[in-house]
């Protein structure tokens, strides 16, 4: 596949997509101290902060939902890669504002790495800061082994239902406490059919026969665990969710939360089929959705393929999701 | 190019994407009578209705962007195929509240053809009904005969625009001055990179060699203006800021929307790298950008390029962009 991007200078890439997208939400997000991404018009005092970490190259993913009622500071690192610790401990002492700081971090080894030295450097600070781990992906690690399951699109209504929880005047307690009572039951299954390009070095992030499809893909192009013959809508609907519902234990009465997040090339066109088909056997379940998103949270450059989440709610949940949020990229009246 | 999407039977794809799209957003929209996308808490009575057609194959657009503040009625067609005049004329006869209908039509053949033989048809009826024609494409036809000049992403900002309008009560003569204004202030210009296929064929849409780039494609990989060898980002947005600027005359003191519109697999990164330089430049120009939007609006199916679209405003129609609207693809607060 030959790269064909609107770019520059390949190093110059974050440093200008991060201006770039400072300058078309200036009412919402500015570029802050050493290049974090934070609110236009922060609170003031009181609120819990909520601060998340991770690589570029997956917008509008993390630093898109910077705003009133998700994330005060993101901390993007380089493509595909965890931005250091210097800067994480930047972003929690601009984000704290005297109630502490919710430290939100997807697990992936860089990321994690970056977090925990942060939170060593932190142990000389006077900032209270909770960390919450992100860890939801089925197919990377057994339900017994969390540590080994990736963060993938899940990050979305943590940020939404910390965020909304802070901008509540919870305390940081509260609002850790709802955000991982969610996070304990929420789960995403990955798939994908088409590979990327890597906008740094033009190279193909993982290579896929033209008939086939991978269940469980992360993020990078990491190795799943269903590399198949590619399947039409409905079947893929129905694989990836048998799998989902059973690793939640999903029974009839529940109230779900659905995502399918495209990963950048697969069209919302695609993404509504899967999801009629989500939304059938779900109801044949006796199982309701309760709420629901089709849309691009985060990418994988010009990667086709999806993420499909399911996340049990609860009524404290769903008033937190349905909470307004103003963010560049997630706004909830 | 394979085709790997997740579809079901390719007669299938619109019925299914439709019925996934309304399961997918239950309190925003429903499919009522010949699938229609509707609002599901239409306004009871003596708000002008806004009705839209265009073919399937274009998510987001158009029935995204069916709600409140927005559409009250969007007809979808076929892949790629305008709906017929039946359906067009239910829609209207749908949305009218007494108050008489705002008719917007995308400057293209089929939809043209479909929209005119719906006004025939309402001659006989008793609805009022003003049609407005978006015409902004500058590459598919000279300044003076904007009959020739295509409706591309400028559509958004004309529903926002009326809809806005309408939501505050204002007549059908207003609601259409208003957009009116707007849309004879419109300009907008498309770039091609990579071919999309056609979800009811598995055809690419057009060719272009591995290191080429075409400017002044539309939305079905019609032919543009530009077929030139790859260009940088900032390049890109020179040549093509250069011509929307000539077009609109614009001059420093103007005060511009300005909107990126992604085609599909065009990052989110490669965007924020345009919109930057487009900053740079209009800076320079000493004309002010009131507001802007990067996302994706329209696109056709992977494609990969994006259209850059600028408008001129006046302090009416930033009010009417400014207020609140919520449809399942564009929200504002």
């Amino acid at each position: 596949m030959t790269e064909k991007k609107f770019i520059n200078k390949r190093e110059d890439v974050v440093r200008e997509l991060l201006e770039g997208y400072a300058l078309a939400y200036p009412d919402k997000v500015q570029l802050a101290g050493n290049s974090l991404v934070v609110r236009a018009q922060p609170k003031a005092s009181g609120k819990v902060g909520i601060v998340t970490l991770g690589g570029s190259g997956h917008e509008p993913g993390l630093s898109g939902f910077v705003g009133t009622g998700m994330l005060d500071v993101s901390v993007p690192g380089e493509i595909f890669a965890a931005p250091g610790p210097p800067r994480c401990l930047e972003a929690i002492k601009t984000a704290d504002r005297g109630a502490g700081v919710l430290f939100v971090v997807l697990n992936h080894a860089g990321d994690m790495l970056s977090a925990n030295v942060t939170m060593d450097l932190l142990k000389k600070e006077n900032v209270k800061v909770k960390k919450l781990v992100t860890q939801e992906d089925i197919s990377s690690g057994p339900r017994e082994k969390p540590e080994e399951r990736r963060g993938l699109v899940g990050f979305l209504p943590v940020y939404k239902i910390a965020g909304a929880a802070a901008e509540q005047g919870m305390s940081l307690e509260q609002v850790h406490d709802a955000a991982d009572r969610f996070a304990k039951n929420m789960r995403t299954l990955a798939v994908a059919v088409k590979t990327a390009t890597h906008p740094s070095t033009g190279d193909a992030i993982f290579t896929l026969p033209d008939d086939e499809m991978e269940v469980g893909m992360g993020q990078h192009g990491e190795a799943g665990t269903g590399r198949m013959k590619m399947k039409t809508a409905d079947e893929t609907a129905e694989i990836m969710l048998a799998q989902l519902l059973a690793d939640l234990e999903a029974k009839a009465g529940d109230e779900l939360l659905v995502i399918l997040n495209g990963a950048g090339a697969t069209t919302l066109m695609e993404l509504f089929i899967v999801f009629r088909r989500v939304s059938q056997i779900l109801k044949d379940k006796k199982i309701k959705i309760a709420r629901s998103l089709v849309g691009e949270y985060i990418t994988t450059q010009e990667q086709a393929g999806f993420q499909m989440f399911i996340a049990r709610m609860d009524p404290e949940l769903i008033r937190l999701w349905d909470a307004p949020c103003d963010t560049p990229y997630f706004v909830m009246r």
